[in-house]
Parts: structure tokens; sequence; C-alpha cells
């Protein structure tokens, strides 16, 4: 067959799944952020048929005998075509591995698990979640044994998932590092007292000033209203199609200005990512951001490295203090920062401060693995999280709500995806000395916008869509490969001089 | 072929088309009230693909052949099948005359034109807006040669989209009643003056309590909160899919208390009917409500008989009082029960009273007429609709945005739409005045609620949905044919009464 005749069939498949998952994108939009309680039973029908249909055109004949024709003649195709063919076969293969009735009962019950989730959190009723939970798990462990491969195995395969050469070995050494070389400090850091004069407790935020707050700080990150949406939720997050759509949400809290004002941030963050992937990529297998890795490294830079450092605050406080008057009349730009950055060992993942996050980080990775690899069962979840979280933060849980049930991730099928985030941090770190070598971050900062480092990251980082992996990213970005002691000399250097150490 | 088979397959072609419907109305759902403006050429695509897929499922030859086949034998099916049978052929009929690439090009246009008018009436520009709306024109003239049949030709062609059975004959009919026994009335009244001591003129009604009001009057109607979702729009509407699920909008305007608490009962109106419809006939043909009238007749009845009677205010205006309390500390009930009912003649429809909204139903009646048989073209539309203005309600157009631009239909597509609101208004009176024999509204409205309206709602017209078509429905529940007269007579008792005239 002409080679154009087979790219043209690509095509007209490709806008056919681009079609369906775009229906599914605006369905789980509203699932997450408006849709009725009552709606649920049939909606999850609905969808249901629409995955199968997407199902069935990703795994019929037709399409394996197409993808594997233009992966017969990868050598003839340009190299954008040849990424996405070679993403294309990988796809195909894993996905010829899942049974049809599996994934559509698998798609309907991720169209409700999340509101299931949901409502358990709110009446902090664990069991009320744990036979859905169940069946997620079981669905996890059936994929790591269908898409096992003579060189990945069990809990690899879904780590895999959400970030292409990751495995239990890379984080297992990764996390090694932050033990060995950083967590002595954060249990130090983590003793001392915040010396400030006053606090942001027992302060009340009304929802209309924290609102104008969100959208004045996705000014400064220049994000672009004409493409972008903000909403609430019950846990923030992003959710972008090609680089001309992306939206964001955040969840207010009355008590709790930090909260959002740094959600509003970090999802920010990676709806620039979305936004700046060059267009040429929309609606192909290489849209979007690299790796879950790589696109948490974007909204951690923005939400920590640039967010919660001194440069930005002091160019910002000012309108800050202007919208919430009366509240933040006491708090001095100096305490206001310190307050931003305040490291102590609590409970919530996503209230957690930058230097005890990534301990959060490894409890959930090792909970994970005791779990895929049957040394626990959901319903000892609760327990061992408790008693984790005594071991490695001190503390104890009050509720599951606060606890086992605190992130959405799991009620979405999300394991493996994680430690991502500890290695996005990282990933942020090395990009952030990278970036100073190339120009004085705090005076761009300054200039009000962060216009400088959205430029920077775009060329570095956002144009290529997922058509590099991070860690052809970082070495042309920053000259070297992926080296942790960035992360801890970052974290060393900034919270070193906040708690005054020597 | 075993007649179960048969059904079988077509249950499975019902689930498709279901959820290709489903991803419609959630995409279409966010283009009117949230989708950030520079997403619509990306999604004009992906609406263009799922509609495509729609198309063929509704056209191709399997489906033909199956729907062929059932109503060949269509003496085998219960009564219910056998109404969704008919339909379907009907449907297949038309679909099967129009062509795909016309079709496919039609819904793209769509998924953009709404945001085009709405750009072109907020810049008071019709020039902007011309263009697209001469393609929808010459697609609507090509569906009239497309369908036509030895009975239906013409303008009747689209009539009979939205109100099956209505012909340009019935509508001269319906129009002449009412011109020859109203109209003088409606004249006499506009020339009076309303005899209250203060209006509501120059007063600022907050964002956050007109959005109490909505809630509260959603509470009042028994709205179910489990199945609804309400929120903003350019133009008000309601969008339903089963009767699990239905979302109503409004627009708040800061000077206009009225406006949006008479569209939220208007729109509340037809979410109590998509509701109330049997849930068994839920992703049917029959789901949904009877035709265009009937449903307007419906969110008229709640909007005009309920909401803007002396009884229904007098028991919420204290309420009403209380949430806007400096705002209407000098406007006594009757004063306000006067001012929700004052006539006069107005540029907006949709603002328009109960008394002249009939004039700006037969303007836009005569102006499609006109449209559509070639008489006058698009770019005479703002002339021709300012001196029909002038003819029929006296009054001078001083922008396109209060003129031609007012209303979202024809950017929808919708010609042959706008009669049914005043033939909805007249079949509203009749089921009145069936309604007042069985029970005392007035009394049943100072309960608190309107649930005792609902049930009889709910039972004499609702409950069908689309198993019946209005004559149907009017004679059972009415013991009559559909008679106008009602309509008069109901308009005349109220208004005499309010502008004191014997």
């Amino acid at each position: 067959m002409e080679l154009q005749t087979l790219l043209n069939d690509y095509q007209a498949l490709s806008l056919k799944r681009n079609a369906l998952g775009y229906a599914n994108y605006m369905i789980s939009w509203d699932s997450e952020t408006e849709a009725p309680v009552g709606c649920f039973e049939l909606r999850s029908q609905m969808v249901g048929v629409l995955a199968g249909e997407s199902f069935r055109l990703s795994t019929c004949d037709e399409t394996k005998t197409l993808i594997n024709a233009l992966y017969e003649r990868i050598d003839e195709l340009d190299e954008d075509m040849k990424k996405i063919i070679k993403k294309e076969k990988r796809g195909l293969d894993q996905m010829s591995k899942i049974p049809e009735a599996e994934y559509i009962e698998y798609s309907m019950l991720m169209s409700k698990s999340s509101q299931i989730w949901a409502k358990a959190k709110n009446d902090n009723d664990f069991e009320a979640f744990a036979g859905t939970l169940e069946k997620i798990v079981e669905f996890q462990k059936k994929m790591m044994k269908y898409l096992e491969t003579d060189t990945l195995k069990g809990y690899d395969v879904l780590l895999d998932q959400y970030e292409e050469g990751a495995t239990m070995a890379l984080y297992d050494e990764f996390f090694k590092v932050l033990k060995e070389d950083l967590v002595p400090f954060v249990l130090e850091v983590a003793s001392l007292p915040l010396d400030v004069k006053n606090t942001l407790e027992n302060k009340t935020f009304s929802l209309e000033k924290q609102e104008e707050l969100s959208k004045y700080l996705l000014d400064v990150m220049k994000f672009d209203w004409d493409h972008g949406v903000i909403k609430t939720s019950e846990h923030p997050f992003t959710s972008g199609f090609s680089s001309q759509e992306v939206r964001i949400t955040t969840h207010y809290y009355l008590e709790n200005l930090l909260f959002s004002m740094y959600s509003v941030i970090h999802e920010g963050g990676h709806a620039l990512y979305e936004l700046g992937v060059n267009s040429k990529y929309d609606l192909t297998a290489l849209g979007g951001g690299s790796t879950m890795a790589m696109h948490e490294s974007q909204s951690r830079f923005y939400e920590n490295i640039i967010g919660r450092s001194y440069a930005f605050l002091e160019t910002h406080y000012s309108k800050i203090q202007e919208i919430f008057k009366e509240e933040l009349q006491d708090i001095s730009m100096d305490d206001f920062f310190k307050l931003a950055n305040e490291v102590k060992c609590s409970l919530i993942r996503t209230e957690a401060d930058e230097l005890t996050y990534p301990l959060h980080i490894m409890l959930r990775y090792e909970i994970e693995k005791l779990l895929l690899t049957d040394q626990i069962k959901v319903r000892d979840l609760p327990n061992v999280w408790n008693k984790m979280m005594k071991e490695y933060l001190g503390i104890d849980v009050p509720s599951d709500t606060e606890g086992v049930l605190q992130d959405t991730h799991w009620s979405g099928g999300s394991f493996g995806y994680f430690p991502t985030y500890a290695y996005g941090s990282a990933i942020a770190a090395q990009l952030y000395y990278a970036m100073a070598k190339d120009f004085n971050i705090d005076e761009a900062l300054k200039t009000g916008t962060t216009e400088e480092v959205n430029k920077w990251l775009k060329m570095h980082v956002h144009q290529y869509g997922g058509s590099k992996l991070p860690q052809e990213i970082l070495k042309e970005a920053t000259n070297e490969e992926f080296n942790p002691h960035y992360y801890v000399k970052y974290l060393k250097e900034k919270y070193s001089k906040i708690y005054n150490i020597n």
C-alpha cells in the first residue's frame, strides 16, 4: 500500500480517537466539578459505551494492521512521525493484552469511583470506599500481569505507566539519597520554632477575596485566559486537551489562605506546560507533557521554587495585602515569607511543606509496594497508614479523612503515580540551577510577572511536549544527567536561611 | 430473524447513539457556559467527528435495515415500542435525505456559531454575524427541500421539526384569533400607567443575593438538586439528558431583579418537565418532552401563571424582601406584584411582559417566513426588524444588540421555533382552567411550595414524555381540543384587574 494512504488512514483513526477522548475529557471535567450526584448511574453507562468504542478503535484488527504496517516502514517516516508510531506500537502492544470486557468494566467503575471516594472522605468512612478500592487494586494487579514483559515485572509495570523507564530500583536509589542526605536535615528543621511575630491562624479569608487572588496569581503567571479556565473541585487538578485548552481547579478553605494560593500556582504550572507545547503536537501521541515527573517538575517549580521564593513574595505581597486588608494587616512581608515556608510534620500531603513533602511520598510508595505485592490488604490500609505516619513523621492520625482517604489518586486507579512527585521536585531543582546560570531569576521576578521564567521553561521543556523523555530534556537543558543532589542542595540552602542554621 | 434479536440489536444501537448524544450534550453545555474562547477551533473539529459518527450510526445500511425490519413487524411490538419505532422510522426517512457531508459541515458550524453570535451581540456588530447566519439560513433552505413531502413543503417543513403537525395554516389562524380578540386589549393596557408608589429602577441587586434568590425559588419549585444544576450563560436555557439529569442557566443583570427571577422560574418549569418524565423512557426516542410548544407551555405556566400570580408572590414576598432588605424596603407587596406584571411595549423579547410577548413572536414568525421564502435577505434583517418593531410595538430600535441580535435561536439554526412560544402559552392557559377545576390553585400555592401544581402537571403532562402529542395530552387533561380562547380569557381577566379596566 502507498505510504501516504497508510498515513491518511492513521490521521482518520487519530481524529476519531481524539474525538472520543475529547468527549471523555469533557464528561470527566464535569464529573469532578459540578455534576449532580443523581446523574452518575446513567452517566457511567454512557461512559462505558464511549470507552468501549475507544477501546475497540484502539485494538481492532484494522488498527493493529495499520500500526504494524507503519511500524514496519518506520524508517521512511519523518522524526516526529517515527516517535508517534513508536508510541502507538508500544501502546497497542499493551492495550492488546487487556481484555476488552475488563477494560470497559474498569472504565465504568472509574466513572463512579471518584464520587464514592469523595463521599467516603467527607464522611470519614473508609469502609464505604474499601469495596471500590479493592476492585481497583484487583484490576491493577491484573494489569501488572497482563502488561509484564521480560524486563518489566510486578510494581515496575505500573511505575513505567507514569514514568517511562522508572523502576523500583531507580526510586529505591533516589529515596536512599534523600534519606541519607536530607532526612536528618529535615528532622532538625522540623524541630525548630519559626521566628515570626504573628501567624495566619484564626483568620477567615472570604471566598470572593480568595477568588480575586487566584485570578491575580494566574495573571502574574501570564495564564492565557483565552485558552484556560479555573473552577473548584474536591481536590485541585489540571485537565488539558491540546495546547489550545487547559483547565485547572482549586479548593477554597475559608480558614486557610495558603492552601488555595499555592494550589493555584501549582496547577498553573501544569497549565503553562500544557499550553506551551508546540501546537504541531496537538491531537497527536506527542501532545501534552513528557512524563508525570516532568509534569510535576513544572508545577513544583512554580509552586515552590518561584511561588515560595522571597523575590516572588516581595514583589506581590503588597497586592496580596491589598486584597486581604484586615486579615493581613499584622503580617509583615518577612513573616509571610516564613509562614509560606514553615516546616512541620503534618497530616495532609497537599498541605505539607516543601521539606517534609518527600516523606509523605516515601510513605505512599512503600504502602503501594506492600499492597501490590500482596503483603497487605486494602482493609489493612488505615492501620498501616497510621503506623507509618507515626514512624516517618512522628504524628498520630486522628481520622481516615486526614489519613488514608486524603488523596484522590487511588480512587482514579493511579498506582505508581506518587513517586513521580518527589522525582519531579528533584528535576525542578536541577532545572533551577541551570536557569540561574542563564539569568538572574530574582531580578526577573521583580518585573511583576513570571514571563522570563515561562520563556526559559517553554524553550527548554514545554515546547517538546511528549516528543522527548525527561532524561533527554534534562541533558539538553542542564548539560547533565539527572542528579538528585541538586534537590538536596537547593533545600538545604533555602531552609538553612529561613531557620538560621549554619 | 428472531424478533428478540432485532430488539437486542436496536438496544445496542440506541445505547451507542445515546452515548454520542451524551458527549454532545456535555460539550454543548460547556460551550454555552464556561469554555474559553480559544478552544473553539479545535473543539469544532472534535464535534464534527462525533457528529459524523452519530450521523453514520443513524443512517448506515445496518440501521436502515434494522429499523425497516422492526417497522414491518410493528404490530408485534408493545405500545411503547410501537411509538419508538414509528419515531425512528420518521427520523430515519428524514435523516436519509440529508447528505452526510453537509450535515457534518453544519454541525461544525453550529459548534462555533453561538460564540460568534454572542460576540456580535456584545459588540453590536450584526455584520460580524451576518456571514455565519447566511450559512445557517442557506442550510435551512436546503433542509426545506431535502425534507419536503407531498403534504409538507417550504417553511412548514421547519415548523413541523419543532411542532409535529403545526403548519403555517395553523399558526396563521392562531395569530388571527390573537390579533382580533387580544391586540386591541393589549394596546389599551399598554397605554395605561401602572399605579405604583415606587419602582425597581435605579437599584442594584448584587450577584450573591440574586444567586440566593435563584436557589430559594428552585427550592420552592421542589427542583431536585440531586439531578439538576444551575449556572449562568449569555441567554438562559435548559438542557436535559433523561429524567436523571437536567441543567438550567440564568443570566444575572445587576440592575434587573425580575429578569433572572423569572428566567429561573421559566427554566425551572422546563426542568420539572424533563425530571418528571417516566424514567422508563430514559435513553429511548420517547424521552424528554412532547413537542416544543408543550415544553414552552410548562415553562410559561410556571413563569407567568404561577410565578407572576398574586398568590405566589404574596406567599414568598417576605422572603424576597428579606434577601433584598435595603433594595426592596420601599416596595410593597401590591406594588411588587404590579411591577412583575407591568405591561409596556419594549425591545427585548425575553424581558417582555406576558401581554405584549405574543407580538414579539408574531414579528419573528413573519420575518422567518419572509427570509425563508426569499422575500428578504440576511443583510436586510436589521432594517426589516426595526421597521416591524415600529409598526407592531410602536418603538424605535436603538441598536442591533437590542434588536435583531437579541435572540440566540437563529445562531443555533432554530427556524420555526419561535411560534411554539405563543402556542405554548395558549396551551398553558387551557391547562390552567382545567387544573383550577381540580383544586384551588391559590390555596395550594399558599402552602409555600408548588408541589400540588407539580403533581397535577406530572400526572397530566410530564410523565408521558414524548409518547403523546400535545393534542392528545390536552384532550385527556382538559377534555377539550386546543382552544386559544382560554388564553385570551386568562389574559383579559388578569390584566383587567391589574390595570383597573372594566
